[in-house]
């Protein structure tokens, strides 16, 4: 197949365009690496060094069977993106090109509106991009688990039988999304599913948990294919982080009281399940949704987790409880349904020690990379009157 | 009450405007003007003659106890909105500045993106803004009863109570928009609804139906009053425009079976339920939604009301059946429950065959206004390859 990666230079984007180049697919790269750029202006960076975007190309086109083509570029530019749409004319757009952190799109108004921009407008272009050019494409997007929030009743895949008033019909999964982030993606799920309807597009919305682990098959190759690991406040996700954390001796920071209960899945699954779904492809005109995470964690047990394992390498760690700030349910039901990618043959690789201890020990190999005063959060989600860079370089500490 | 009107400039607007500043409130008016050069774009204009907006606030203030103060800018410019709410520092912000046509929406790539970045990123601005500058302001904010679209139960007010697999919640009513306009009032009711989770404003949003008429007692006072009145393909909604067709000698054209039911309200309704919710506000922290019609009917149903009124007036219309440009069921099962604003005191104003002579007597009084060329829809929504101003003059004629 021939399949365009948006966002291909980013933390899940990079290993999965690798993956589906391993396993023989023709890949093309678009990405602004903004990502890049947002470390610079956050002051912080990957806990792994990790090399330009044309190096790692160059370096996996020294050993791929086919290449992989780098265009470096804007989905808001519609020129550009059409112009590669057009000239690639991919059988699959797996699209992760959003401003993926829920925190960044906190910080205020001015990265609430980049991150709402950014993503419901980059991704309107994508539709009108494959309806003018490749109109049979699937489009396979990353949504989130987040979108759902955290109902009292089972989460469902995308969609729910209701009964009524004696009156029965299947609607889409009403939505409780807790970020300007979160916010964007149940636009895009909203934008995409009438996209479908009114032109028959095929989509695939991936509804992903929580992302940990770094490495795949294909990352491990050649140190300049090695991918980004971010541990701030900021970007960095909840394992992940906890890890760095324990590694530098500092507290492994859980908000509130710790409950909040989340989908994870490792990194590998994620560039699995994207191929799994580009290799089953939706109807013409069909919207589907799959809940993309393997088990399902509260932020607590998570770190004491990582306080099990630390000790067992040598580390002592300590749980902090700080105030917490975002505004969520800390705790709370939550049951949610994740059938539909094990029915196409994902084989999870479900949290083991031996992970951890494997993410510990790459916190450790580069402890000499981490930058403290980057771990905490920053900002209070409630709002302060705070804006731009002052407000970005408050923190708890 | 300190009432600071959005898009004041506007068909449902300025009445409101007008209505609450006659009901004793201290008004301003934000708007850019930007709906009279849509006209200049689409080669249209009011069948009413409609003044300047200065000429019109000045020929109010003439006769109005309290002057209403007009802001002529963009909600896009962060800088004007935050301005007007710090200097004005509103009691309630009633928020109609928004994009209001679907098909204007559907026209092109450019013109969904246009109607997307105003409306979502518009809000998001006017969200931060009450947030900064008065947080306690009860936001009132133009939603549609096509946020909904058409399910197969009974839509209720913005919430269903959900049972399922033996857990209960109540939760956001799930939304089938159909236009990218449509699109953009659910990406709306989200945001809005998680800015009143987490920062504590208060906002109704008022999922409003299809309005007709024209004239409300304000409007009436001065003829440099009166309000616009749109018959073309793009703006004209389904009641007026039929008016307009019938008094043109033009067919009545119903868009593919004629059997989509929506729910529609008088204009004099509409200022009414403005008041209504802003003197009944909601509590800290309260996102509270009103279905906001008075009475359902189907196309159809509408378009043989008007040649039934026609002919007692001797104008001899009929009834064209064009292929729908649209998406939509033609046949459907449709009930909204609306008692919310009934609950608070509203005495709707029927639609009677009366309205109906007094639209049609306005539309043979400006025949002479009527360009026929307008008239028809532009565009299919299923998507054509055209784009910008070749698209825009794409007619089924």
């Amino acid at each position: 197949m021939r399949v365009l990666v948006l966002g291909g230079d980013g933390y899940c984007g990079w290993p999965t365009a690798l993956h589906l180049s391993a396993a023989g697919h023709e890949l093309a790269i678009a990405d602004n690496l903004v990502r890049r750029r947002i470390d610079e202006e956050l002051g912080t960076s990957s806990l792994t060094p990790i090399r330009s975007a044309d190096q790692r190309i160059d370096a996996w086109n020294e050993r791929a069977g086919v290449p992989i083509d780098l265009f470096v570029g804007d989905v808001l530019d519609y020129d550009f993106l059409s112009g590669i749409m057009g000239e690639f004319l991919p059988s699959a757009v797996v699209h992760f090109a959003e401003q993926r952190s829920a925190p960044y799109s906190m910080l205020d108004r001015e990265h609430a509106v980049y991150t709402q921009h950014n993503n419901v407008i980059g991704t309107l272009n994508v539709l009108y991009a494959i309806q003018e050019h490749a109109p049979s494409a699937h489009l396979v997007k990353l949504g989130t688990m987040g979108e759902y929030g955290t109902p009292n009743i089972d989460i469902e895949e995308g969609f729910i039988e209701v009964e009524h008033k004696g009156r029965r019909d299947r609607l889409p999964f009403p939505k409780q999304p807790g970020s300007f982030y979160h916010l964007t993606k149940v636009h895009d799920s909203h934008n995409i599913a009438f996209a479908c309807k009114v032109w028959g597009l095929r989509a695939t919305d991936l509804n992903q948990g929580v992302v940990y682990g770094m490495v795949t098959p294909e990352t491990l190759i050649d140190e300049r294919l090695h991918n980004r690991f971010d541990y701030d406040g900021v970007f960095g996700t909840a394992l992940n982080r906890f890890c760095v954390q324990a590694a530098a001796g500092h507290p492994i920071t859980v908000y509130g009281r710790g409950g909040q209960t989340r989908g994870f899945l490792d990194i590998r699954d994620t560039v699995r399940c994207v191929e799994l779904a580009i290799m089953n492809p939706p109807a013409e005109g069909e919207y589907r949704v799959f809940n993309q995470f393997t088990e399902q964690f509260s932020v607590g047990e998570l770190a004491e987790m990582v306080v099990t394992a630390a000790a067992r390498l040598g580390v002592q760690g300590r749980v902090e409880h700080l105030p917490n700030p975002r505004v969520e349910a800390e705790e709370h039901y939550y049951n949610a349904v994740h059938t539909r990618l094990l029915d196409l043959g994902l084989e999870p690789h479900l949290l083991s020690q031996s992970l951890i201890d494997s993410l510990l020990n790459v916190a450790i190999q580069y402890r000499d990379r981490i930058d403290q005063r980057v771990i905490l959060p920053r900002g209070d989600w409630r709002g302060s009157r705070q804006h731009g860079r002052e407000r970005l370089t408050t923190t708890f500490s």
